[in-house]
C-alpha cells in the first residue's frame, strides 16, 4: 500500500497457538515483514505489552500496527487484507456472497473444530473422549463437503490459491499431525475425508506455510508436559 | 446499488430471536425492503426452507438474496453492508483499524453477553445464577468502557449514527427490558453503567429500531411458558 510501511508490524504470539499461527500464515502469504514477539509463559507471566494491548481477553495473537493493537485471529486476518489491500494476494474474495460464505466457514471452524478436539484431549471420562472423537469426525465431514463444493476441483478452499478459510484451518495443520502422534487419531482421515486429507498435505507443502509452521515434535512435547502437569495437579488435589 | 433489486430479499426469523432482530435492524437502518418469513416452531417443526438454507446449523436468521442463503447474524449484517454498499448508511466504518475494533466488540458481545444472561436464566443452582448476574454486570462494565472510548461523547458506538456494534447489541435491547420484568434485574443499570443505560433508551427510541422491535410482553410470556415447560419436563423426569 503506497506510503504505508510494513516495518511497524509487531505480532505477539506463542509458538503452539493455532490462532497465532493463522496470523503468521496470513503475513507470510501476503509477504509482509514483521517483528515477532514470543509470549514465553502465558499461564503465569504474560508480558506487559500483551496485557496492555489486549486488556479484554489477555490472549495471543495481537497484531500491533503503527502502535495500534488488533486482537482476535480472524479479525486480524481481515485487518491485514484491508489495511494492506494492495500487498500480496487478497485472502477474502471480492464478491459479497463469496465473502459471506468464507466468513461462515471460518466461523464454523472456530466454533466446532477446536472444541471437538478439546473433548478428546481433556474429556474427563471415556464417554466424553469418545464423543469428542465422534464430533471431530463430524466436523471433518462437514469441511470435506465444503471443500468439495467451494473448491470445485480446485486445490484450496480459496480456489486456485489459498484464501481466508485456508488460513482459518491452516492454523490447525501442525496440531492435526501432533494429535496423530499423541493419540493415534487421524482427524483428517484419507479414507473418510480424502479431499481434506489431500488439502492437509498440499497446504503444509506450501513454501509460505512451511516458513512459519511450528515443529510438530515440540507441540507433542508441550502436550505431554501439560498432561503430566494436569495429572500431578489432580493427584495433589485428591491428596488434600 | 445500481441494477440490484431489493425485492429478492427474504428473511427467515423468529420474533423473539435477538440474532434475527439484528438482521431486521440492519435492513431497517439501510432502508431495504424484504419479505419476512416467521419460523413458527423452531423446537419441533423447522421449515423446509430453513433446513435447506442453513443445513449446518439449522438456525435463524437466514437471509436469502436472489435465491442464495447467507447465515449467521453478524455475517449477514456485513453482507448487507457490502452487497448494498450504496444503499442507506454504511454500518461498518471505512477505516481498517476502526473496522477491526467494531468487529472485535461485536464478537465480544456474541461471546460474553448472551452466555452470561443464559446463566441467570438457566443456572441450575443459586451459585450459578449469582455467577451469571456477576458476569452480566462485568460484561456491561466492559461495554460501558467501550462506549466511553469509541463514541467520545457521541450518542452511539458508531459515533453520530448507529453502526455495526450498535446493531450487534441492538438485537438484545428488547430482551434487556424483558429480563428486568422477569427477574427484576437491570443488566444495563443507570447507576453502574450510565452511558450504556442512556444508549439503551436512545437506541430503542429510533424510528428505524421501533419499526422492528418485538413486543416486550410477548417475550416475557414466551420466557414464562418456556420456564413452565422446563419445570414440567424436570418434574416428569423425576417421576420416572
Amino acid at each position: 500500500m503506497a506510503g504505508r510501511s510494513n516495518n511497524s508490524l509487531k505480532l505477539l504470539g506463542m509458538f503452539a497457538s493455532p490462532f497465532a499461527l493463522r496470523v503468521k500464515l496470513a503475513l507470510s502469504f501476503k509477504g509482509l515483514s514483521y517483528e515477532y514477539l514470543e509470549e514465553k509463559d502465558l499461564h503465569r507471566n504474560k508480558s506487559e505489552l500483551l496485557l496492555k494491548s489486549n486488556p479484554v481477553h489477555k490472549k495471543v495473537p495481537v497484531l500491533i500496527h503503527d502502535g495500534k493493537p488488533v486482537c482476535e485471529s480472524m479479525i486480524i486476518v481481515q485487518y491485514l487484507d484491508e489495511a494492506f489491500a494492495g500487498v500480496g494476494p487478497s485472502l477474502l474474495p471480492s464478491d459479497p456472497h463469496e465473502r459471506a460464505i468464507a466468513r461462515f466457514r471460518a466461523a464454523y471452524i472456530d466454533e466446532k473444530l477446536f472444541s471437538s478436539w478439546m473433548m478428546v484431549f481433556r474429556g474427563k471420562t471415556d464417554e466424553e473422549k469418545a464423543e469428542g472423537t465422534r464430533q471431530s469426525f463430524a466436523v471433518a465431514a462437514t469441511l470435506e463437503g465444503a471443500l468439495r463444493e467451494c473448491s470445485q476441483g480446485k486445490p484450496f478452499f480459496g480456489g486456485d490459491s489459498v484464501g481466508y478459510v485456508d488460513v482459518a484451518l491452516g492454523g490447525f495443520v501442525a496440531w492435526v499431525h501432533a494429535i496423530e502422534k499423541l493419540y493415534g487419531l487421524k482427524v483428517f482421515d484419507a479414507a473418510q475425508t480424502p479431499l481434506l486429507a489431500a488439502w492437509l498435505e498440499r497446504f503444509g507443502a506450501l513454501d509460505a506455510a512451511k516458513a512459519v509452521m511450528p515443529d510438530i515434535e515440540k507441540l507433542v512435547e508441550l502436550a505431554r508436559m501439560t498432561r503430566q502437569a494436569q495429572a500431578a495437579a489432580a493427584a495433589a488435589a485428591q491428596g488434600n
